[in-house]
C-alpha cells in the first residue's frame, strides 16, 4: 500500500500504542513488517479473514486477540467481544461461522471466579451466535507481566457463496450501507474505563452479525464487500477499502447516524464519531439496485433501525473516501492517524 | 474427571503460575471453569484438537499460545515454537497441518526489529512444517502490561483418516513408541532464562512432526493415538491420556532415551527428565502387531535414532501409568503437581 499521508514514522523503532490502534501506523506495521514475512502471491492480508478450500469445502479462517480495559463495561464484557469479534469477522468474509478456538493468556493473582464469569459469558455468546468453542488453550504469566486476562480467537466458517465478498470485488455505482448507528462501543468502554460519569448511559453495540449476513445472503443480495468497523472506526475502515479496491467512495455524514448520547460525549471528549470504534455494525457494499432491498433486511435486524444508504462508490481512479458534511462542504477522510480510544478491542 | 491425587486446591481462588504448567492445577483449571461452559456432549477437550466435518471435509482445529521466555533460545524462538507446537498439534490429531493463524500482543516499546526476526522466523518454521500464515492480527498493549511479546496461533488441518486418533482408541495390548530423546526443550529454555553456564549445550528439540506422522500413515500404521508431550513432560502426557482412555500403561524407564547433557542439567536442578517439556517429539499408541513397522518410520524420520517402545498399555480396568525403573521397582507415575518450569511454551 502506498501512502499519502504525511504522518512521519521514520526512525520509530519501537512499537507504539496507535501501532494497535487500527489506524495508520498499525496498517504500516503490518505492510512493512507481518505482510512481507507471511504472505504468499495469493494471500489477502487486508482483509478480515482468510478463504481457502479444503477436501471440497469453502472456508473462513480468522483471528483476534483481545486485550480491552475493562474487562466489563455496559453492554460486554471481554468473553462477548471475544466471541463475537470473530463470529463478526467470519460473517464479513460471507461465512456461516461454526467453530471458535479460545486462548486464554492470564495473569497470577486473576479471581478464578472472574475467569469463571468471562467463561460462561463466552458461552452465551456463542449459544446466541450458533457457534462452538471446540478446543482451547489456557497460559499463565507472572504477576505484573500480563493485565488480568487476554483471550485469542480463532473461528472457522462455511462460505455461503463461490465468491466471497472482498474490497476487490466494489464496483463504482455500488451502494453503501451502514447497518446501524455508530460509536456505541468505544465511547462505552472509555467511559466505564475512565470514569466519565455518563458510563452506563451508552451501551457498547457488541453483537453478533451472522444472522444479519445469512439473512441478505439468502434474499439473494449480491455482496459485493462487508467490514465491521472497529478499532479506527467508520473512517478507517471506508478508506481501507478505498485504498484496497481502488476506488473513489462518497458519503454523506447525515446519513450516519450518531445516538444523541454518543453525539454529546464524543464533543466533550473531542472525539470524532467516525474514528469511534463498533462491535456490532458494519458496512456492506451492494449494486445499486439492491440497495433497497439489502436496506429492508438491515432496518428489520436486532439493532437496525438505523440502518441507513450513507453513500456510493463514485469512481475507480482514486483512492479516497470523501464525506459531504452536516453543514456542508465535503472533505476527504484519512485513517485514524494516533491512538484514540487505547484497548477498546 | 476425577482425581484422586490428595494434593488440595480448595480455597485457591485465584490464578497460580502452576495454573499453566500443564499439570495437575491446570487440569483441575480445566475440568472446573473451561470444560463446563464451554464443551457440549461431543466436545473432547483432552485431546490436542478439535475434530469435525464442514461441506464433505474431515476438518481438524487446534490453538495454543505462546509466552516462553526468553523470547529467543538455543534451537529455536518463540517463533518458531508458535508455529510448530500448532503444526504439531494437528499431526496429534491425524490431520496434515495446511493454515495458521496468528495473533500478535505486543508490549509498548518492544523494537520492531525483534518483532521483523521473529515474523520471520515464523516464515521460515511455516515453509519447513509446509503451512501457510494466512491471516493474523496484531494488538498492543501499555508498557509494563505484557512482557514484549505473546503469540497465539490457531491452525486448520484436513483428516488423513475417517477416525482421528484419540485416547479413547487406546487398548490393551497396544505398544507406545517415543519418538526420541526427551527433555531438551524445557532445559534449553530454563538455561537460556537463568543463565546456569550450560546454555548452547543443550538446544531445544522444537521441530515439525507432520511430516513423520504423515509417513506413519502412509505406510498403514493404525494409530489409535498421538500426542506431544509439551507442558508436564512425559510423565503428565502419558498419566492424562491414561486416565482419559481408562487403561494401565506400563513404562520401562531404561527404554526412554536422555541425553547426557540433559540427564546431567536435570541432576543439578533437581528435576525429573520425565516431567520437562519437549517440542519435537511424541507418543503414538499402535497395535502391537504395527510396532515394529512405526519404529522404522520414526527411526528414520530426523531426530529419531533415538526412538524407541517404550511400553505398552497393559490393562483397562485402571487408570494410571506404571514405571519400571531403572534400578528396578516400579512406581506409579502422577501428573506434574506444581510449576517445574515457568513460561516454556
Amino acid at each position: 500500500m502506498s501512502l499519502s499521508c504525511p504522518i512521519p514514522d521514520a526512525g520509530n523503532d519501537i512499537i507504539e500504542l496507535a501501532h494497535g490502534g487500527g489506524g495508520l501506523l498499525m496498517h504500516r506495521l503490518i505492510d512493512r513488517i507481518i505482510r512481507p514475512a507471511f504472505a504468499t502471491s495469493n494471500d489477502d492480508f487486508t482483509h478480515d479473514g482468510a478463504v481457502f478450500d479444503v477436501g471440497g469445502a469453502r472456508l473462513a479462517f480468522t483471528t483476534d486477540s483481545y486485550v480491552v480495559r475493562p474487562l466489563f463495561f455496559p453492554g460486554g464484557d471481554i468473553g462477548s467481544l471475544a466471541v463475537n469479534g470473530t463470529v463478526n469477522d467470519l460473517a464479513m468474509c460471507g461465512a456461516r461461522p461454526l467453530y471458535l478456538s479460545v486462548g486464554f493468556i492470564l495473569e497470577e493473582g486473576l479471581p478464578i471466579t472472574l475467569l469463571h464469569r468471562v467463561a460462561a459469558s463466552m458461552r452465551a455468546a456463542a449459544d446466541a451466535a450458533g457457534v462452538r468453542l471446540v478446543t482451547g488453550d489456557t497460559k499463565v504469566v507472572e504477576r505484573g507481566k500480563g493485565d488480568g486476562l487476554y483471550i485469542n480467537t480463532a473461528g472457522v466458517g462455511a462460505l455461503r457463496s463461490a465468491v466471497a465478498p472482498a474490497p476487490r470485488l466494489v464496483r463504482p455505482g455500488d451502494a453503501v450501507l451502514l447497518s446501524g448507528d455508530i460509536g456505541r462501543h468505544g465511547i462505552a468502554v472509555m467511559a466505564a474505563r475512565e470514569g466519565f460519569g455518563f458510563e452506563g448511559a451508552i451501551e457498547s453495540d457488541c453483537a453478533p452479525l451472522a444472522a444479519t449476513v445469512m439473512r441478505l445472503i439468502d434474499a439473494g443480495v449480491e455482496l459485493h464487500c462487508m467490514r465491521d468497523p472497529t478499532r479506527g472506526g467508520l473512517a478507517t475502515t471506508l478508506v481501507e477499502i478505498a485504498r484496497t479496491a481502488g476506488v473513489e467512495i462518497r458519503i454523506a455524514e447525515a446519513s450516519i447516524a450518531v445516538s444523541e448520547p454518543v453525539r454529546g460525549a464524543c464533543e466533550l471528549l473531542g472525539l470524532d464519531p467516525l474514528y469511534v470504534a463498533n462491535e456490532g455494525r458494519f458496512v456492506a457494499f451492494v449494486p445499486v439496485d439492491a440497495a433497497g432491498q439489502a436496506l429492508a433486511v438491515l432496518r428489520d435486524a436486532p439493532g437496525g433501525s438505523e440502518a441507513a444508504i450513507i453513500g456510493r462508490v463514485t469512481a475507480n481512479n482514486s483512492r479516497s473516501v470523501l464525506l459531504d458534511g452536516l453543514i456542508g462542504g465535503t472533505r476527504a477522510l484519512d485513517m485514524l492517524s494516533g491512538e484514540q480510544l487505547p484497548r477498546i478491542c
